[in-house]
């Protein structure tokens, strides 16, 4: 099942992709929900975020090639985590799959797109095993986590590397069906062009590991998302440039770029 | 005027806190609300988190004197921050006022308060100025960034050490009316006892900073909360220690600790 969250007249509302068509629903499907008898072609939509997590988590550091690739880039050693300590980003920095990422004037040309897999959790979890742990997620979107390198190296946090309104693309709908978390091919495109490709089975910490090992301190409430981090390293993104994040069984995740004058 | 939120049946609401009664209203602080004819006396409802925050924002680092006794007792020289660069915290975290601290079985002995002076945003707002930056904000509350040091230091991130289930009390109102935040002083006693104080006057960055440099790159939405560090060398809390943050023109935060076993 393909969930999706659209503008319907002044308010958002969820509704269930069938074909080419949306069947709105009310309620949500972190909740009851009952499918009413609106229907509207899916290209007649304006798709929303697919969901807006009470927390907003990221895997971070969880590829061995991101990270050996980014060290060398800095001239470092790499160094891989020895734990699925997770982090955060923030909802402010959220857009929807079609809109554009908005630049700041003063960042720089390092300015890159990671796209990754995110786990949408369904139902509220605490102290649950690796073997359990994908029963809480309700499906899979994807997550373009835009980063400014030069703020990424110099602040403190990554507030504004990360977080800055638009950086963070995150769509096109959640499927519930038919992805592989651990084995999923995640493809990057740029103004349609074919950048790279990499496979979830090059993770560090799968989607298991991470929500077992959150769990056993914490809760995860329905709707929270995790997205699971990126593999290679990525290229720098031009005004103008159109990103595309491609997951095999959830669909294409599109944003275009567009730099402050 | 004293916000607080609380829970009224089987639903949280708002209300208005005058002498020792609360009354209830629809709506919210931050958007439309009128007062309702529900009046209750303060001392026979229960407290709720006063706001849960759309983004859960934190100065961590901001005070000389915490930096230089943190870093002392790691045996490492005091970095001081350039610049008011945000972290963040997670909503999965908080609790009222008067909820307990429950401290997992396998967390160290290294576990301690930081009382903070809280901003609450009011209204949306990007690119103001210091000059401006406090007519966004509704009003001020109490927190207790409660961490456990052990994990804070090795782990990658701060995810456990300070967003375990429990680690955020916040409360037990907010204050609109009143509050300096660059100059009151904010107070701790454990068990009953005056443990330290600090004066807000001794940040690194204030309020008026942190809000206008975070909106020249982020959207702050009403009910954004803010917490500003902590001053000082904290002490360990044990189990069954009560931890009380007093700020000047606000009130008591207070919350019993309570050890797994």
């Amino acid at each position: 099942m393909k969930w999706c969250r659209f503008q319907n007249g002044d308010h958002a509302s969820y509704g269930i992709i069938e074909g080419s068509n949306v069947i709105e629903v009310s309620g949500s499907p972190f909740d009851r929900y009952t499918r009413t008898s609106n229907r509207k072609p899916l290209s007649s939509v304006k798709l929303l975020v697919p969901v807006i997590p009470p927390t907003f988590y990221a895997a971070g550091i969880n590829f061995r090639e991101h990270v050996t690739e980014m060290a060398h880039k800095r001239g470092e050693e790499p160094k891989f985590p020895p734990a699925a300590d997770v982090g955060y980003r923030a909802n402010n920095a959220l857009v929807a799959h079609d809109e554009a990422i908005v630049v700041p004037k003063d960042a720089t040309e390092v300015f890159q797109y990671e796209g990754e897999l995110v786990a949408v959790i369904g139902k509220k979890c605490k102290k649950v095993s690796e073997a359990d742990a994908l029963d809480y997620v309700l499906g899979y979107t994807i997550g373009n986590d835009v980063s400014e390198r030069t703020w990424q190296r110099g602040d403190r946090t990554l507030w504004r590397a990360k977080n800055t309104d638009t950086f963070k693309p995150m769509g096109p709908w959640i499927e519930t069906e038919g992805v592989d978390p651990e084995n999923c091919d995640v493809q990057i495109r740029l103004n349609g062009k074919f950048i790279s490709k990499y496979s979830m089975s090059g993770a560090i910490f799968g989607v298991r590991q991470f929500i077992s090992r959150m769990s056993q301190y914490l809760t995860l409430y329905p709707g929270d998302v995790l997205w699971m981090g990126t593999d290679g390293a990525p290229e720098n993104m031009k005004d103008g440039d159109v990103c595309e994040i491609e997951i095999e069984g959830i669909g294409v995740l599109r944003n275009p770029v567009k730099w402050e004058k």
